[in-house]
């Protein structure tokens, strides 16, 4: 919560003041062709002017007119893993960030590694996915965009979080197994291949890819500039930004 | 996040140039005592000035000098059922929201009633309250200050919250078990007792109460309004709030 401190209003009211007596003075100067009744009007006017400012600046901190709030959104970002939705996350909130708006990015991977007790059970990952939707709906009221990258492999989960947040915006990556096998980033595909690892979504437990996306990007097509124009036109065309 | 829409600009603009220019055209009908000169003179400013001042408010709004933002915090309250934790806090949250500060009231109850698989084994107890503490430590990370009231009988479990937090403020309500049991506002203490309910923290189930507790209160002593003030002082004199 920003709150304009005295000291703003009072560099802003000396600013200002430099600027509009300036002004002044040369108005006077021009009409008048009198240095010292220039001198004169401008003299009284910094004085009764900066006191009057002053409190136009502290009255206007207390109006609230004109000051809009963005309608916050959710982005979640669903797919296989590998498939690209960390990597889009982070691109998009740093967008975010320099246009201005507040975002958190939720990462499964760093998530899990707060909480290593997490399961993979269709139980477990769909209570994961539901606490997840739960801080993220509790970002979202309180104006902060939350972008979540969870491989969210069930239908059900993600349909809860939708029903708990206000603007949830489904972003499938849906690059193909075969291609996030092949970049296999952090070794797992190999692993799950080999029998080491279980429950490992796109192996050996199911994909339910959405069935209504908002948006659906394929990172074997498109580079990680051209998804992330993608995801921020959505925004834009749907009035969440500017 | 907020941000000032030009609209709001051009009308403080014109708030401002009336009184403006009223104050030049009076001083300079004093200085010269000829009415068509102040008259033109404040004419040239208004229009001059208008300009000038609008382009002065647009270049302030990208400067973040002397917009302050306080100090966010995590308020935890802990203890027995029934010890008027969620009463506290609500009444908390209100004055400080009245305050201007940006707060979430997250509780016990409320959030049980979200995920009602949540057990109540030891285990269970703390990973809830671990994943309430990282949801609040985002919240404040974020500028928002939670108020949350959770029995979270364990040590371990506040210690954790303590550690993922920033600015953790423990409010150990010490209501007696005897006084809580009498209150036994929904008729758990009953069911405990009769067996019908274990784990119930304060008959089958041991509430580890805080060490060092920031601020501890005893609801059967002070009213609500007592406590809230013993609450809010903390706060003004750790420099929390202004």
């Amino acid at each position: 919560m920003f709150k304009e401190t005295r000291l703003r209003s009072i560099i802003k009211t000396i600013s200002w003041r430099i600027l509009a007596t300036l002004t002044t003075f040369l108005i006077v100067l021009i009409f008048t062709k009198k240095l010292y009744l220039a001198l004169a009007v401008g003299g009284v006017e910094v004085v009764a002017k900066t006191v009057i400012y002053f409190f136009h600046e502290r009255i206007w901190n207390k109006i609230h007119f004109g000051k809009v709030q963005l309608k916050p959104f959710v982005l979640w970002f669903t797919g296989l893993p590998s498939s690209g939705k960390s990597t889009l996350a982070d691109f998009v909130a740093e967008r975010l960030k320099k246009i201005g708006l507040k975002v958190e990015r939720l990462d499964g991977d760093k998530v899990r590694q707060i909480f290593p007790q997490t399961g993979f059970s269709r139980e477990e990952r769909n209570a994961h996915i539901r606490r997840i939707g739960y801080l993220c709906s509790i970002l979202e009221k309180n104006g902060i965009c939350p972008l979540a990258s969870f491989v969210s492999p069930y239908r059900e989960a993600r349909d809860f979080v939708r029903n708990i947040t206000s603007n949830f915006i489904e972003v499938y990556v849906a690059t193909p197994l075969e291609v996030c096998e092949r970049r296999d980033i952090k070794g797992l595909y190999k692993k799950a291949r080999s029998g080491e690892i279980n429950q490992f979504t796109g192996v050996n437990d199911p994909y339910e890819a959405p069935l209504n996306p908002n948006i659906t990007i394929n990172t074997e097509k498109t580079s990680v500039e051209e998804s992330a124009r993608i995801v921020l036109n959505y925004l834009r065309n749907n009035k969440y930004l500017k």
